[in-house]
């Protein structure tokens, strides 16, 4: 069950399946979702542009339209993400089952990739992950790379870590380089200080998991920073999913493959 | 000489270098300009978004500005590219040696990639190309698959057609499949009327070269789809360079590569 992406979106609809999408509709792409004022769409579009690793786009609705016809025909995202976030000015103002009372002509959608695609990708290719073992959230850090501004939208880039074992570094940068569409290749690999990562056992996002001796710390470009960075722009509305919470495509990972 | 982009782009802006771009600054980026008024580029920047073989976008500059920062620091793209092409309302109305007679504070440049990048892959790989061969302009062709529309943006895509040794095909996509900033793999192989082409004879843009018993037509997405798209949907003004007549950038060829 929960194997096709439209009934597990139509699931989400009707208000039955209210959970964390990891592991829904496995083989499917899922997406962050950012909503913003058409004022500062084009900014927005902008920063994902000049900034492709953190912000890799799926798909941008037009002004007013809420079904992403790209990657999910006859979707509706003021409902079909299990559970979303107001944000006014920058600050945090409900957790809503659905946003079709938020709505006006005047939004953008946008669906950025997911890690998600990628991590099935080095599960399949046996790189284990820990944080999947040991059922945790991926620990997620803000760092001293700075992202490309533009407009009103500027920042610092929040990696994800994971430890991979030092016979695998290679190899994962080879299999997640395959998906630029889901963050793509690692940002950095190694020593944490060199990318301003103070304490490692206390991750700004998520949780902590071990690095053991034979294992590197390897960084990938994470979807929190998006959202991080339009919510310091503080915008008049923004609408995202919940951390965990995504959306669920109708494209295969494997068509977000670069080759 | 002329092997310095920098120097390169100050012979243009004093008009001492006013010429196609082919073979200047050899192993740096060229790109294709666009330049349009502010409240039509997020419909042709998400056009771009939702082409990204025909229209891979290098760099935007935000509202008024002219100075592509990221690709080419210090560079005036009023100045910086030899011949430049002014429509109005869809129609060409002057070739100019410099714009900044048009400029305001309202206009958007673009910047997309060019298929020298890998046409100067597929020559090092002992791929040779008959058009450069001979001096002629790459045979371009409107096809029957319509562009994903954006806003006011929509038409058919161009294609660019390479004849290759039928045993150098799979090696071809490999090759160009490394650069998707300047179109990437090909969007087609084989026969020229699935896509709409009747006559291969006469193409739409550039000059027809011969396709060998041994060879196979070839068809990459072209830069002359924005433009061509961009004309049909008749800007109050929108600003180009002539074709050939190319921005070059500081940025190397291999650092657009992909892997």
């Amino acid at each position: 069950m929960y194997e096709d992406p439209k009934e597990v979106r139509a699931l989400i609809r009707r208000g039955e399946l209210v959970r964390p999408t990891a592991g829904l509709a496995p083989g499917y792409a899922q997406a962050n979702l950012v909503v913003l004022p058409t004022d500062i769409a084009f900014d927005f579009l902008l920063f994902c542009q000049r900034n492709p690793k953190p912000c890799p786009v799926l798909e941008v609705t037009e002004p007013g339209r809420y079904e992403p016809a790209l990657v999910a025909c006859g979707a509706d995202l003021r409902v079909d993400v299990p559970l979303y976030r107001v944000y006014r000015n920058g600050k945090l103002v409900a957790e809503e089952r659905d946003v079709a009372g938020y709505w006006n002509d005047d939004l953008v959608c946008f669906l950025l990739g997911c890690s998600f695609t990628f991590e099935s990708a080095l599960i399949k290719a046996a790189i284990p992950l820990r944080h999947i073992e040991e059922g945790k959230n991926v620990a997620m850090y803000v760092t001293n790379i700075e992202t490309k501004p533009a407009g009103i939208f500027a920042g610092p880039i929040v990696v994800s870590m994971r430890p991979i074992h030092e016979l695998k570094v290679v190899r994962s940068v080879q299999i997640t380089s395959r998906f630029p569409m889901a963050h793509g290749a690692p940002l950095y690999i190694g020593d944490p200080e060199r990318i301003g990562i103070k304490n490692m056992k206390h991750p700004d996002y998520g949780d902590y998991v071990e690095i053991k001796e034979d294992e590197v710390p390897v960084f990938w470009a994470c979807g929190v920073t998006p959202q991080a960075v339009a919510v310091t722009s503080k915008p008049p509305l923004m609408i995202t999913h919940s951390p965990g919470h995504m959306f669920i495509t109708d494209i295969l990972d494997e068509e977000l493959a670069a080759l």
